[in-house]
């Protein structure tokens, strides 16, 4: 098969490496265009702050970064790891000329004709891209990923949603530090410390949530009404989201049930065996004292992408459950769900 | 006023040095037995590996190490630091012979005729010592301190559940390494980590707060039947417990009031203007992100006393409430609050 | 006595913070002015991120925060908190309007007519600012402060080089993340990772030391030859350089007199008793595993002024000695040692 | 090839994880038996608490543990992972038994026929083996791996020391909390903290240096005079050893020189393409502000086993240098080693 040409846009950043590190021995995708703003014109060797790992794979380190403009690029499917402010204004201008766009911005988020798309668990929201096409007369489209931490909420949620109602979701979580990007929260900060705020972050996974769950009625996404209340907190992890979350259903709850509705979970990724698709997607530990995000961030078929929960038992309450549930939130939580995006599209012939 | 002699048990631990720190310029209270196991026969100088400032105050440093018998102390009042095994076998012994304890294990917090106080909260609960005595044949008495994670909770719990009915609380810890004592917890365990887990300590937190809001009835402490949901994490944090309360009321949640009840909450030690007790014992902040524990935890006009509270908002529903709670673990969620007992039980000529 | 006014330059900042801290009770200055930049014309409390403790001194709260411009301040004595960039052009328009600026910046340390000081070490380079008056036509002076990471070093080495002809000296730092300011490092850069360069902290502390021995010759402060080969490291500690030195001597090495001589080093600072002043000035600890950062920074008699020295012991070479030495960077390292230097000037009838 | 039987003694802690991590695709060496104390004839799934990642390699799970025992192993190499307390004991019981040992233990290094082997640096060490067999009538042998900060200074010290001589070596070390093992440092000692001391660690160093660059001379270890001033460090670091370097040299250094003897340096194991040979052993950086713990540890064509070398610079003297040292203590200066001392011997038909 050969190799479909790849561009990330905003490639000399944090969530850019993640994709380089991720795609350096991609068996369906090929790396071709790096775009920058400061350090367009340079090789990305010599731009790019790496801290994936101790060097920059040799395939990336003599590519010229390009500026972040359509007529620069050269690639079949474009993942986007620009900010917000500026994908809002570049990532349409790519979408017009043509671009299969994947974003990890939260800029098109809330638009009811921009999927965001978790591939286990709403791969059908793609469907509202022929909507988003016609109706902002693009040649291109642009798909989203979920914020971080919405993502190993929500694939946990759907099959337990799936074997119970759930009334109402309480949920805290402790944040690792990368989610912040870099330079991102001062180590000043955060040392010895938790902070018990992250911006606009419960809104969005409140809202995010709500949409994936949602239903494609009448062209466009509607919104389910699942109640998640949730309090977002930054910790001084370096990798990996931990969230505690407890249920009211309305269902009694079978604890054994649970567990085996996740534990036999999978989606599209998984049927269509997709290269980047963690088998199974969840995992869920039996011992008292995990997950914990220095042992199981990494933890998965394919190293990061699988979600990993545990303590999961019964409230005071018959209709009440707890469990813990831990994912990495740069690779499931970010670049590697675009890619698994990106190869759910290519596998059903969408790009 | 002739300072009471005072013996803390075990005390070359960490607990034991909290107290010995907090108790260096007491007004009341004047140290006079330190009393310790393998340690004894020694200087304290030379046995505690002393944690709590860069030097030992040098008051304590050349009293002799007793060992923990009710003959080798002579005191008005006790505080004890032993581990709760040892608290177990050890504290009857003292109770017996006449002595007043304040304990700081949870050796006798299940029992119906063993008040766990917080003054602020439930002096009341002290007139079951009076039936303790009688019971168990003692001349002296075992009050109990609360664990270091119920008491932020409970005290904040105080005046909301006195404004509003709480039909159910939802709390999620981070709580900090030194609520695990030394050794204590690995630092391989903890660096760039979280446990999800803390042994027994979700148990304590409801048992003790429906004890605590229990109401003595025919010579019993009757718990309460307010429901607490609670999950506990161990955090890399030094000192301070960080905890998100979720709460379902019966009433429509109005929170300006909310914080004026917080704000304007006191109790007996405030109205005594015992020593060590915080005015006001909660301390409310407006800012969005706080309370964080590397600022917060020393807050209080009695350094380490204060509780802080803050992001007070409701939930989604008008019948919920959100807020964080952060008290210092081993002064208000330990010796602080058990030298507030005495002062409190001094005051009212209860030892 | 009537206290001194006491303007701060950049008051908002992390060293601005740090003189308030330190100044909220002193007996002889009372601080009436702070300057900023963009927070010039608003409350000091609404501007100031405050990181000290839970709250800003009341006394400052309500304090207007006036631009940085000489006809804004009314001060006796003004302690400069500006970065260098700032300070290269403000201080001297300060130092002409006829103000007597203390000054935490590099700006001009390497002048030869400006006195780095560390009060205990080289307090007769005050002269020099009868020179720099005259010369510069300024009816104030510029005296600065040391870096933060001479400051433990060169006051440890003082009384050693005057015991002991210091051929040369071999010195690796591990110095806090509070040493870059904020928000300074990033937390992603420095969690659970060490950082083995710190841009041109090394060139300063050789320079600087050499300075600080130096004499003054022919209305110059003329460098001594003293040999100081040094290398930076920023670790995750918060607060507290930690220095490991090797020394090569001319003579033999007596480690008992060695200690001696740290532990009765005094200066005028001591025995002025100001009020700044650490007695003693060196802490000599006889334990192998100290001085540590988290237990000792906060040492001595004015806390976090006291520089503690542990470990003094020979190396292989009869002629060589090694010891390590801690001090805070930003309160010996810092303002503390600069309201230092101010005592001294108002005891002296310098100011 | 058939793979050669291997056992791990005390294979259940930190250490014994380390190698059963490096084993799980060895081309050469297959894992039969595994040895521990309280846990003898348990699953090693069960009693092992794993660390290393989120699960134990599967075909280790269900090996039961036998006790430490020469005849309860079948292997034709062993590794010791044993504490040097047991392995002073049980070690030389192995090899009386005929059992060839490769230990991490300190206990043997101190002994004139006990080779201490760094692959690379001393591998014509291993030829005393006939001797110690011959001396203490044992059939097998035990070969040790050196100290864990040995290892990345040595092996950088030894193509320095061929380019140039040597005089005096001064360093200090930033260690990791891994190379204390589990649980090893408790987390309020070193969380905002450095611990400036290590047991018995600085006497190891010159001891172990000045052995490896020994010669043998008349059936006997025979020290070499090489002059190492050390002052070791624990530091907030997960894994990973930075050391700070300084040396006087007999010659003038020329930098260049000295990079191109460390990046060209290699050994037996590069040129008998060793499975677990880093190729190439020194890695060499330019960048200003690495080698840096996290970003460096895994280094290396065989990840964990590169040295990495930095900010390599003159000092203030001609005949000085400066540099910066890492590696990964768990791995090239832990079980890597020895296993690489496994293949060497191998390689050479000494096993």
């Amino acid at each position: 098969m050969k190799r479909i040409n790849t561009a990330i846009l905003g490639a000399t950043g944090m969530i850019g490496q993640s994709y380089l590190y991720l795609l350096s021995n991609h068996p369906w995708l090929q790396v071709t265009s790096l775009t920058g703003g400061e350090s367009a014109g340079k090789k990305y060797g010599v731009v790019a702050k790496w801290r994936m790992s101790s060097d920059i794979p040799e395939q990336f380190r003599d590519i010229t970064v390009k500026p972040t403009e359509p007529e620069e690029v050269k690639a079949d499917i474009i993942f986007s790891a620009l900010p917000s402010s500026v994908a809002k204004v570049v990532e349409p201008r790519f979408a017009e000329a043509g671009y299969c766009i994947i974003s990890d911005s939260s800029a098109f988020r809330p638009y009811d004709d921009m999927p965001v798309v978790i591939p286990e668990v709403n791969p059908e929201h793609l469907g509202i891209i022929e909507v988003q096409k016609s109706k902002r007369k693009w040649d291109g489209f642009i798909v989203s990923n979920p914020n971080c931490t919405v993502l190993g909420l929500n694939i946990v949620l759907k099959p337990i949603h799936d074997l119970l109602t759930i009334k109402k979701a309480v949920v805290t979580t402790m944040q690792a530090i990368s989610g912040a990007g870099f330079p991102g929260v001062p180590s000043l900060s955060i040392t010895d410390n938790i902070i018990p705020y992250i911006a606009e972050e419960e809104e969005k996974v409140r809202f995010e949530i709500s949409k994936i769950f949602g239903s494609i009625e009448d062209g466009k996404i509607k919104l389910s009404d699942i109640k998640v209340e949730v309090c977002c907190n930054r910790v001084p992890t370096i990798d990996g989201h931990l969230e505690t979350v407890y249920l009211e259903t309305e269902e009694r709850v079978d604890v054994d049930r649970v567990k085996d509705a996740l534990r036999s979970f999978k989606g599209k990724p998984q049927e269509l065996k997709l290269p980047t698709a963690p088998i199974p997607p969840i995992i869920v530990r039996e011992e008292e004292d995990r997950p914990q995000p220095h042992l199981d961030r990494l933890a998965g078929s394919v190293p990061g992408m699988g979600v990993t929960v545990g303590r999961v038992r019964r409230g005071l309450d018959a209709n009440s459950l707890w469990l813990h549930v831990l994912s990495h939130n740069t690779i499931r939580g970010g670049s590697g769900s675009s890619i698994l995006i990106g190869e759910l599209m290519l596998a059903q012939k969408m790009i």
